[in-house]
Formats: structure tokens, sequence, C-alpha cells
């Protein structure tokens, strides 16, 4: 089974599930499920529509509910609670450990949150209700807080008996953490140094002392930098008196990173990266329609500023044939720019320091590519309506949106970023605000001016 | 020194730098580089401007200098090439181990190309020409060459004592590759079994043979959907014969899933994810020239349909105020399909089982919200100019745009994917136009059939 699909990408795992679905055997469905990972099992419930999702889930054992609920995104997680039977609930999360529990409650019914933590043994409970305590966004909330600790002072012997001692060490745990007797962090114990030591040196002679430690209140997007610019695969997380209460591998900064991305890319077109792809389309158009609404606003806007100059289109039509030119090279110029400084912006790249600089940068390739395009634009609406005036107002105006446009397209998202607002979500609509409505103003006002 | 560090996000790592180079000390800026990883020297130079950049780069000595150009976007990587002496390139390329020597030489200039090639010890030679032979996209550009290798008849006393008679082992490296007599695969020994399992069991008892490994061939996307779904650590590459080529680990593939999703959205700004944001000015003008220029044909082609109702613009004033909003609610509506059908490409989730499905689903999308804000803007226009007839023609134009713009949508994405066109970069220019030319060839149309 390995074999087969470990060639195959996720696409072909899609195609596969629908073509397995087409057949109708419910045996056959349950053995291709069986054949998936968690989060690949995960990748095909959100790839297909809600019918298809409903039959394959059908098939889904309640003791692996909770491995899938917790990879799926918010959409489809919250369509498939809507399905699932409530003991068949309860049995899901009982196989979650602690920290993958507290992932499963942000997406479970206030009535059923209460009866599936009744089910969280005292045992763990503690470590339940301390990983409640974290912020999502946080350190906190990403760590896991099972740790492997030894003391710096026993030998790698010692060590690697009390480890053999304590049976399976999960997959995704490189390193001990060395503490002191008060539980203060010392070094970084990665486990390849066993094999690569003298088995009677001690500990601390030959843990990594310098490791990088983070606070349990590091925002996650910085947690994922970190990872990404330091090679690391673990990080020990510290409380404010130097206790270490969790680790934080790789594995669970990937996430981040993909999320992260996501995020500008859809918030930019007003989606949030949790959209279900195959939301009941009553849904879709309800949560689109309020940025289609806040776009019409806009578009208002512009056709107020436009009708404010009825006069002049009325004695020169071609102003109207071409004034869309100029607001349409003002949103695309601004949104390279916007582009740019939002990813700037998410990778902290963009900070106080270069602010300045990197607008004088961005005017002047407003200014270099406005010149370009303005001489183009002129010479070809003149030659278009036999008027060299209306061409050269027409490259002045559209000299003025490129200007404005790599000015706002810095401005913007910088002043949103300071007031917390989110630059890729509010950022798009104010952009197009200023091209649209400078574009017009400048075109039809000069022409008003200077033409009648 | 860690330890102020460890506090500071890259975003204070960057106002840092500012200070330090604005204070004028060479000895101070050696310090604070001295104090950085290589990947967040390349994330302070990527954050500067020319002459900041500059300064940073002179107190970088050669031996390093190699480790950091592996880490900065293409863009100013070959700034700094440019601003590097011949000797020391070589002398930094020589610290480099083949894997990364290869990134290297994507950057390189020709002529330097030959130098550097003669400094690579014969040693390491065979194997540097043997990654050159890999594509970069696939997963035998991105595995590294160093492997640690076992058999599976042996003990894991043995194979510890093995490995501790190596000597250090690389820190990325999680797992040992268990193979045969004929360097066949056989299984991963990940080398956290040495510490929890009895040291006089055999190898091949306690590998895990149904690890999943991958061909070199396969695409990058690929790889990093397969290590973010199985939550993989590492991942051994085979050669066609199921020989043991090379290995990828999850450190690898952080940097592939971070470009690969800020591709679709720089790509949709007509930017690339490897662009410099302080790159010189004309050097970004001309860039940024192409894709402005691609959208002026656009633009004109919008403006060509809008003159073609001259006469009707000309008797009906109120056609040019109202027309871009027609135009600009479909573009953005056909965006957000755009957008998250890209998503859905990209995360491999759009297959050729469900593009029906999901065109029917944004079809019906675009008819309700048609339907919501045709009702709006038609009462608004009918309000403002006095004219129901009017009203009711934009309402009508704007249904049949936001239906348009939803097959579009849905349509172009996945037609320039299936011809092997990035639908990230070309997928909204096409967008726009279609959007644009249904807009105002519907509400202008429909104006002259019935209005005039």
């Amino acid at each position: 089974m390995t074999s087969t699909l470990q060639q195959e990408n996720s696409k072909q795992l899609v195609d596969r599930a629908i073509e397995v679905l087409a057949k109708g055997s419910q045996v056959a469905v349950r053995d291709f499920v069986r054949s998936l990972y968690p989060a690949e099992t995960a990748h095909v419930l959100e790839s297909l529509g809600p019918e298809q999702r409903t039959k394959i889930w059908s098939v889904i054992p309640p003791s692996v509910m909770g491995t899938i609920l917790v990879e799926v995104n918010v959409d489809v997680g919250s369509f498939l609670l809507k399905i699932t039977d409530r003991k068949d609930l309860i049995a899901a999360s009982e196989n979650l450990g602690s920290d993958k529990m507290v992932d499963l409650l942000h997406v479970l019914p206030e009535p059923l949150l209460s009866q599936v933590i009744e089910t969280i043994g005292t045992n763990n409970r503690a470590q339940f209700e301390q990983s409640l305590r974290y912020d999502e966004h946080t350190a906190g909330g990403m760590m896991s807080q099972e740790l492997l600790t030894v003391r710096g002072d026993v030998t790698l012997d010692v060590a690697a008996r009390y480890l053999r001692l304590r049976g399976k060490i999960p997959a995704t745990i490189d390193s001990l953490i060395v503490v002191d007797r008060k539980e203060q962090f010392q070094g970084l114990l990665p486990l390849s140094q066993f094999l690569s030591h003298d088995p009677h040196k001690k500990v601390a002679e030959v843990m990594d002392a310098k490791a990088t430690t983070i606070s349990y209140r590091m925002p996650t997007r910085d947690v994922a930098v970190l990872f990404e610019q330091r090679k690391l695969l673990s990080v020990p997380v510290l409380a404010d008196d130097g206790k270490v209460i969790g680790l934080i591998t790789v594995d669970d900064v990937v996430p981040v990173i993909r999320a992260e991305a996501e995020h500008s890319l859809m918030g930019m077109a007003g989606l949030t990266e949790e959209h279900d792809m195959f939301a009941p389309v009553m849904t879709s158009a309800k949560r689109r329609a309020v940025w289609l609404g806040i776009n019409l606003l806009t578009a208002f806007l512009a056709a107020w500023v436009i009708d404010l100059f009825e006069d002049a289109i009325q004695q020169i039509v071609a102003l109207a044939v071409l004034m869309p030119i100029v607001a349409s090279m003002g949103g695309i110029a601004g949104s390279q720019t916007l582009t740019l400084v939002i990813r700037g912006l998410a990778l902290r790249q963009v900070s106080a320091g270069n602010t300045v600089s990197l607008f004088f940068k961005e005017i002047s390739v407003g200014l270099v590519n406005g010149l370009i395009w303005s001489v183009v634009v002129a010479s070809v609406a003149a030659f278009w309506f036999h008027d060299v005036h209306l061409g050269f107002l027409l490259g002045a105006a559209m000299m003025i949106n490129l200007v404005c446009a790599a000015l706002s397209g810095v401005a913007i998202p910088v002043a949103l970023d300071r007031m917390g607002i989110d630059p890729a979500l509010a950022g798009g609509v104010l952009l197009t605000t200023v091209t649209d409505v400078v574009g017009f103003m400048a075109f039809l006002g000069l022409a008003t001016l200077f033409l009648l």
C-alpha cells in the first residue's frame, strides 16, 4: 500500500477519492480511507463537495475522528461536527493529546464542550487546563508540554538507561532538555549526541548551552521566522521565571508558515485562509457579499467623482473613453507596491527605520514608470482622437496617479499595521479608492481646466 | 549575547542594524553581525538599502560569505556578488557543502563559475557534479547527499559504536537509513530508537520498514505537501533502481513552503518571490514596466469597447458615470474566485474530478451576489438619476458581469494550469480583461438597445 501511495501526489489522491466514491462500494471507500494519513484524509475532505465529504466521513471510525478534525480548516471542521454523532465526538476527543485537544476546542460548539472536558482523565486535566491558559497565537499555544528533561550532572550512559526504561520516545522529540535542580533551563542535548560521544561523559559537557530558547509569550509569527532563519529543529519554551514549560518542534511551525503566507494572499481578496472551497453556496455568498458591498461603496464614490465632471464628458466623449485607463493603471501600479510592502511587513522586513527610504524608492519607481507610460498613453490617445492636448492631459493625469499610487502603496499598509489593522485585508480596498478617485479627478479635472 | 537576541524579533533586528550603522563604528557593526545566524544576516541585508547593505557586507569575513549568499534572495545575491572581491568569493564557496554549493551556482556569474568549480576538492567533486544533474525543482535538487547508512543485520550496539567512531553527526540528521548489500532501501531508523531499545536488538527489528520514500523526480511542491500532510521529519530519496541517493529533512522543506505560498501572492501583482525590496530604482522600474505595459493593453481594449458606444454616452452622460461600477464589481467578484482557485491549485485541492462542481458552486455564488447587489445598485442609480430604466439596466449588466466573473474565475486558472502557464502570474490580467470588456459591453450595449 505504501509503495503505491508514495508515488501519488495529493491531487491524484483527490481524484482517486472521487473514483472510489463513484464506484459506490462502502468497503472500497473504507479501505481507501484506511490507507491515508490523518492529514491526507483531511486534504481529501477539504477537496470534496458536501455530499461526497459526508460519505467519506461516515466510514471513519470515531477513534481517529479527532486526529482528522484538528487537521481540517475551521470551515470544514464545523461542517463535519454538524454531521457527527455526539457519542462519536466524545470518543474522538479521548484519543488526543492535551495540545491537540486544545485545537479541537476551537471548533467544538458550546454545549458539547463541557461534555468533552469531562471525559479528560484527571491526569491530563492539569496539563490541559494549563494549555488553555496560553494565547493560541503565541509560543505557549503552539508548544507541546511533553518534555524529556535530564540533569546536567549525570553521564550520557545513565541518561540513556533512564530513557530506555521510560520506553518509546515520541518521534518529534529530537533533543533532551537539560535542567538544574530548580527546573531552570541549562542547555539542549540533541539525541544524536548520545551516538557521537563517549557514554561516560557528563551531559553538561556535551549539551548545547547556547541553544535558542523563547518566552511563551512570543507571537507564533515570530516563532516561525526564528525557526526559518536559524534552521532550528526544536526550541524550549520558558516561563517568566526561567522554568522550561514546553517544547516547539519544527513540525509545529510548518502549518504556521503556510497559514501566515496564505493569509496575505486570501486577505487581499477579502477571504480568509480557513475558507472552505466547497462551502454551501449561501454561506459563501453571504461572506463574499460583505466584501462586494464595501467595494461597491468605493465604486459609487468614484462614480460620484465622475458625475462632478458631467459637463466635460458631455462636451468631449473621449474623456469617458480614456478615463478608465488612468484609474486602472494607478490601481495596478499601486497594488504592486502594496503587495511588496505587505509581504515585507509579514516577513518583518519593513520596520520603522527603513520605511522612509522605501517611500522614496517607490515614489522614484512610480515617477520612472509614470514617465515611460505617460508618453506611450499620450501618443496613442493623441493619434486616436487627433488631439495632442487631450493626449498630453491624459499623460499628465496618469503621471499624477502613478505617483499617488506609489505613495499610498507604502503609506496605507504601514499605517494600517501600526493601527493594528490587518493590511492584507483592508489595504486593497483603500488603495483602489485612492487610485480611482485620484485618477478620475486628475484626468477630468485637468480636462475641465484646459480643454473646455 | 544569546539571551538578548532570543528576545528580539526580526523586525527589531532590522532596527538594531540601522541603529548600529548610524553610529558609524565599524567595530560595533562587526560585533553586531558576528552575533547573528547566517539567515539573520541575510534577513538584515534584504531589509536594508544598497548603501547600508554594502556597509554590513564589508565586515563579513569571506569564510562565512557563502553561507549567507545561499540565504538571500536571488536579487540581493546578485547585488552582493557585484560588490565582492573575486578572491573572497572563491574562499566563500570553499566552506559550503556540495548541496549548498549548487544553490550558490545559480547566482554566480558565468566567468566566476569555472574558477569556483576548480576550487572544489576531488573528493567533493563527484558528489557536486552529481548534484548538478538533478533538476532544481525536484526532490533530487532539494536532497542532501550526506547520508548515514547502516545494514539491517547488525545490532544497535554495533551501529552505535560505528557512529561514535565516525564522529560528529550533522544536526539535521535524525535517522539512519537501513540498506541491504545492494544499497537498496530497507527502512528508516530514527536516532531516538537507539535510546528506547535494548542495544542487543538487530537494526532490522527496530527500524521503520514502512517509512515513506520518494523518487528523486518528485516536484518540490509535492515534496512539501507530503511533509506537511504526513508530518514527516525526513524522507529518503531513491533512484529508479531503488538505491538510496539522498535524504530530505524538514528544514529543507520549510523554504519551499514559504516560497510556494509567496509565489501566488507576488505573482498576482506581477512580481516574483525573489524580489528585492530595495532593488535600484531603475531595476525595479524596468521589471514592473512590463507588467504595467501588459495591463495597459487591457485598459486600451476596454477603452476601445467604450468608444464603440460613443453615441450612447453623448446622449446619456449617466452611462459614463455608472459604467465603472459594473466593471469594478465584476473585477472584485472575479478576483475572489480566482484567488480561491489559485490557492486550491497550489495546495493540490483542485483536480480534474472536482472542477465541474467548483464551477457550479462559483456560478451559484455569483448569481446570489449578483441578485443582491444588482437590486442595491439598481435602486441607487434609479434614485440618483431619476430613471428606473437606467437603474434596471445597470442591475442587469452587473448580474451578467458577476456570473461571467465567476465563470472566468474558475476557467482561466484551471485552463492556464493545464497549459503549464502559471495561473498566479497571468490569471489576474486575463480576468480583468474579461470583467472590463464584459462589464462595459453589457451595460453600454443594453443601454443602446433599450434607452436610445
